[in-house]
């Protein structure tokens, strides 16, 4: 099954030096979910060959502007392109109003629905959920209401060793039982046992991601052990008072969460725009956390 | 003097081929004049090298998004940037409401005034005005209210011949005479001509910008005998049924204004998604009116 995410933007606040704000594309088998939408967000997604139309899941973390503004834009060129069927968002309650009211005074009669998921920052929650997938909010702490998602796979179904079954000629209800780790007793009183035919499924993986917020140890029971772990690191670790001052977290911080959480890969983004060169945040990160790297735009990394 | 405009977005609706939506940056006299600003305008400026903090006014044309869109992420980048000089908005009264509920939202609290001028889409009106030039709304019709931007340079005093003046050693109060067109009398009672020591000043230029309307005549008055000419060109005239649909132009319609109303040059934008070669827009422009040019993005016209 394809987990993966492709970087959009990487860029804090102000975009600059070809960084875009914040955007993330999601491929959990074959279905989209972008999380977060700065400006720019639409032509991004152009330039690394994805069709918008494909998105069904938008995640919004919080109400500042690079993580958001270029979902009006994104949202009326699907009503543009003929988009029929919906969307549906998830991102704090305000983001109704706004979208609303653009859509108001620019009378765009979005001709698809638009479904909204209201998310709460007081504690984490489960906000959707599929065949694949669980997703679950986790409390951040910033300077206004905000959360980061966490993409849970589901525990699929034993591997069925096709040969084997074939091999005993058994019938499809022993398939059912051995790939949920049941035996199967033929009609002569014979048991199979379901490791014989069957193989361990892959473990299921997870994604957290996590901007912005300040360093604290909160929502540590969220991200533990996950896979990959995107985090915010906005700063080095010389300017931490400023990172404290504005609810940021640096790269050595950042590193140091991975590291507490028993993480598999930390991704660094959300960089500040006084860094033209980004190596010396890897490097930083690294000192802590080897398998550290940059979620720069156009980027894939399995999850 | 300066008097030039460069593109930033020559998109309509939905950016596609690397075209951004509308946004154009004038230069008058080392002064910054932004008009419109889709998606994405902020990361133009950068890339055409252009400071953002030097813009002090903006005109919106309307509210559909790719006009607009782009100005809360600039406004509030010249916010964090630490601008402290005031920025003029002119544009339909609904954007202030659309503008503060976004820094409402994200606790932005923009530390330089921002002034708003309401435009009204009944009459043509004066909005602003320098010693260099007077800004005028247009009234175009389009699917909600829209006025377009006429920029008129101020007539200039007349150009001095200093060598001549010097010659004659003629005080001060005879050059502010000649300058504005007046003889000067010495006190020996000779009279000196105005046209002797002076040449004619340039003729004042204009520039008028109209998009996004319906081909229509009555902006005409307000566009008659200007320099140079933007004019909206969403389709080609094999289109015009669509054109008249979503009251938008054809090139060809463009043209015949630009006949019309005995215009200097004709800049086509606001190209459809549909067209990926922009040459036979242009094409069918020039079949009518042969000083037609594509106002594509990067491009500076003067005016």
């Amino acid at each position: 099954m394809r987990f993966d995410v492709t970087i959009l933007g990487s860029s804090s606040a102000t975009p600059i030096f070809n960084r875009y704000p914040s955007a993330q594309l999601l491929n959990i088998n074959e279905r989209y979910f972008l999380i977060d939408c700065g400006e720019g967000t639409q032509l991004q997604l152009l330039r690394n060959g994805f069709k918008a139309q494909r998105i069904e899941h938008i995640f919004i973390s919080h109400l500042h502007g690079d993580h958001y503004l270029g979902l009006v834009g994104l949202l009326s060129s699907m009503h543009l392109n003929g988009r029929k069927k919906p969307v549906f968002i998830y991102g704090p309650p305000e983001l109704k109003e706004i979208l609303e009211i653009q859509f108001k005074y620019s009378q765009t009669d979005i001709r698809y629905p638009i479904e909204y998921y209201f998310t709460n920052s007081d504690k984490p929650e489960v906000i959707f959920e599929n065949q694949d997938i669980v997703v679950e909010t986790i409390i951040l702490e910033h300077r206004i209401p905000t959360t980061g998602f966490k993409f849970t796979q589901k525990r699929r179904l034993r591997k069925l060793m096709k040969e084997k079954v074939e091999e005993f000629g058994l019938p499809l209800p022993a398939i059912h039982l051995f790939k949920r780790g049941f035996d199967f007793t033929g009609m002569d009183g014979k048991v199979y046992h379901y490791q014989d035919f069957t193989t361990d499924a892959d473990e299921p993986r997870a994604y957290a991601y996590c901007s912005d917020t300040i360093c604290n140890w909160k929502y540590m029971d969220s991200i533990e052990g996950v896979n990959t772990l995107y985090h915010e690191s906005t700063f080095m670790n010389d300017m931490l008072d400023r990172a404290l001052e504005t609810y940021h977290t640096t790269s050595l911080q950042a590193a140091e969460i991975a590291v507490k959480a028993k993480v598999g890969q930390l991704l660094l983004g959300h960089f500040s725009a006084r860094y033209r060169e980004l190596e010396p945040l890897l490097l930083e990160a690294q000192t802590l956390f080897p398998n550290s790297k940059l979620a720069t735009e156009g980027t894939t990394f399995d999850l």
